[in-house]
C-alpha cells in the first residue's frame, strides 16, 4: 500500500481490486477438510468472505501508509453479474485450490464439485465465466463521490446470475480479476486502468532469447502480439485481455507494471524509480 | 427481508445489522479441524468473512423482497475501535464454537486460544470488549445519503484497537452485535433502533408464573428491571443494555421485537399483525 499511498498523495482519486487466489484456496481447502463435520460452503461465499477479511487488510495497511494524513478508505462487498448460459459453465476449465490424491478427488466429487487430474495430482475445476456488470458499481461510484478510496470487486466479485423472475443467485464460478476490473474501470470512468503484478512489463518473446518488454504500445499491435500467442493463458493473458478491453471500450490508459513502478507508469516520480530495467521499460503502457 | 421490506415500501430509510454467531462458530470449526494443515486465521478475519457472506445475502434477499421494485442496498466492510486495556482482555469469558474434548482444547491453547472447561465440554472462549466507535460509519452514512440501504457493522463489527502510532491492527475478540448497534444507530443518528429477534418483547419475571411481556417502558423503569436481573445476561441483556444506551444516550425510541413485527411496532400496519400476544404487546418500545 506504500506504493498505493504514493498515488494518493499525489491526488490520484483511486479506487482498489484484488486478486483472492491464495486465499480462497485455503478456504477452499478448509472446507474440504472439515467437509465431514461441516458442510462445506459454495464457492461465491468463498469470494464473499475474501473481500472481506482482504478489504479490511487493505484499508488498514493504506491508512498506516498516510498516517497521520487522515485518509477515507471503504470496502464494499461487490457482486458480478455473470450469464447463466455462458458456454464456461458447460465446461468448467479453470483449476483453483490445491492437488489432491484421486480419492479425495472422487469424495468431494459427490458433494457436486468438478474434479480433474492434472500432472501433479487432481484440482478441482470451477467455470469461470465473462463479467457482464458490476452490480454494486454504483454504490463503489457513490463513496467515490463521496471522497472514499474504495476497495470493491475483490476477487473478480461474487459471480451472481439472474433469475427469471429477476432475483439473483449465487453460482459456482470465479471470475477473473483483471477482466472483472476492466468492467468497473469502465463504470467508473477510469482514466486509467493500472494492473500491478510481479513484472515489469508484458514480454514479447517471453521464454525465447528475443525477448523483449513491451512499453509503451497501441492498441493495434498488442492485439497482433496477443494473437500471435505472446502471452500465456494462466497468467499475462487475462491481463493484456483486460488492459486491450478497458482501452477499445472507451479507456485513456491502461497500465501493466509491477507494484513498485505504478507511480513512475502513471507519471509520478516521488517515491518511485524512474526506470526499471535495463531496456528502461516502466511497464506496459497501452492507448489507443 | 420480507418484513424489512415492509419498512422500506413504508418510506423508512433503513440500515441494517446482524448477528454471525453460528457462521462464525462453523468457520472456528473448520479452521481448527483443517489446522493440521491449514494455518486458522484470527478471529477478526472471520468476522470480516461473515460480514461478506451475510451481506451479500441480504442484499439478495432484499432486493427479491421488493422485485420489480429496483432498490439500493450495499454492504460495507465495517471495524469496530475497542480499546486494548478493556477489562474483557484480561479475563476473557464469551464462549464462541462448540463444544469439543479436553484434548482437543489442550492442542488449540498451544495455538494461543483460550479454552475453558463447561458441563457439555471445552469450549473456547475471547474477551468481548465494548464498542467505541463504529469506525467505518462515515462510509456507510455517505451510501444512506445517496439513497441507500447499507448493511453494516455486521457481527459487532472486526474488532480492532489502535496502535501507539496511529495505525490500526485486528484483535482477538467478538464484539457484541446489539450493543455494536446502538452505537451505529447513533452514528447515523437514526430515529429508532430495532432489535429484531425471536420472541415478541422483553419480558419481566421470564420463567416465573408473573411472567409479563414488556410493552412501552421508559428508561428509568427499564433499568430498574435491569437491576432487578429480570435479562439473562446471554440472550435478552445485551438487547436492553443496547436499548437503553441509545436512548439514554438521544436516540428516540428503541424497540425489541420478533422480526414479523417490526413493522406495527413502527407504527406500520400494512403487511404486519396489529398484536402478537394475548397480552396485545406488539413489542417493547422504549422511549425517553
Amino acid at each position: 500500500m506504500a506504493h498505493v499511498a504514493t498515488l494518493v498523495q499525489a491526488g490520484h482519486e483511486v479506487m482498489l481490486t484484488h486478486g483472492n487466489g491464495p486465499q480462497v484456496g485455503n478456504i477452499l481447502l478448509k472446507n474440504q477438510l472439515a467437509a465431514p463435520v461441516v458442510p462445506p460452503v459454495p464457492l461465491d461465499w468463498c469470494v464473499a468472505q475474501t473481500q472481506g477479511t482482504i478489504g479490511m487488510l487493505i484499508m488498514a495497511a493504506l491508512e498506516a501508509a498516510l498516517v497521520p494524513r487522515p485518509v477515507r478508505v471503504a470496502t464494499v462487498v461487490t457482486r458480478t453479474l455473470v450469464d447463466r448460459d455462458d458456454p464456461a459453465f458447460a465446461d468448467p476449465v479453470k483449476p483453483i485450490g490445491k492437488y489432491f490424491p484421486e480419492a479425495d478427488a472422487r469424495r468431494f466429487e459427490k458433494l457436486g464439485q468438478r474434479w480433474k487430474a492434472f500432472d501433479r495430482g487432481w484440482r478441482r475445476v470451477v467455470a469461470s465465466p465473462e463479467p457482464i456488470e458490476i452490480l454494486d458499481a454504483p454504490a463503489a461510484i457513490a463513496l467515490m463521490e463521496a471522497g472514499y478510496i474504495v476497495v470493491a470487486a475483490g476477487g473478480g466479485g461474487v459471480p451472481v446470475a439472474r433469475n427469471t423472475d429477476g432475483t439473483l443467485s449465487g453460482v459456482e464460478a470465479v471470475i477473473d480479476k483483471d477482466l472483472a476490473a476492466a468492467v468497473m474501470a469502465r463504470a467508473v470512468h477510469a482514466t486509467a486502468l493500472v494492473i500491478a503484478t510481479d513484472v515489469p512489463a508484458a514480454v514479447a518473446g517471453y521464454g525465447t532469447p528475443a525477448a523483449r518488454p513491451i512499453g509503451r504500445v497501441g492498441v493495434g499491435e498488442l492485439r497482433n502480439l496477443q494473437a500471435a500467442g505472446h502471452f500465456a493463458s494462466g497468467s499475462m493473458g487475462p491481463k493484456v485481455e483486460a488492459a486491450l478491453r478497458f482501452v477499445e471500450d472507451g479507456g485513456r490508459r491502461a497500465v501493466i507494471t509491477s507494484l513498485e513502478h505504478i507511480g513512475s507508469a502513471l507519471g509520478e516520480t516521488a517515491g518511485t524509480p524512474e526506470t526499471t530495467d535495463t531496456t528502461g521499460v516502466i511497464g506496459t503502457i497501452l492507448e489507443k
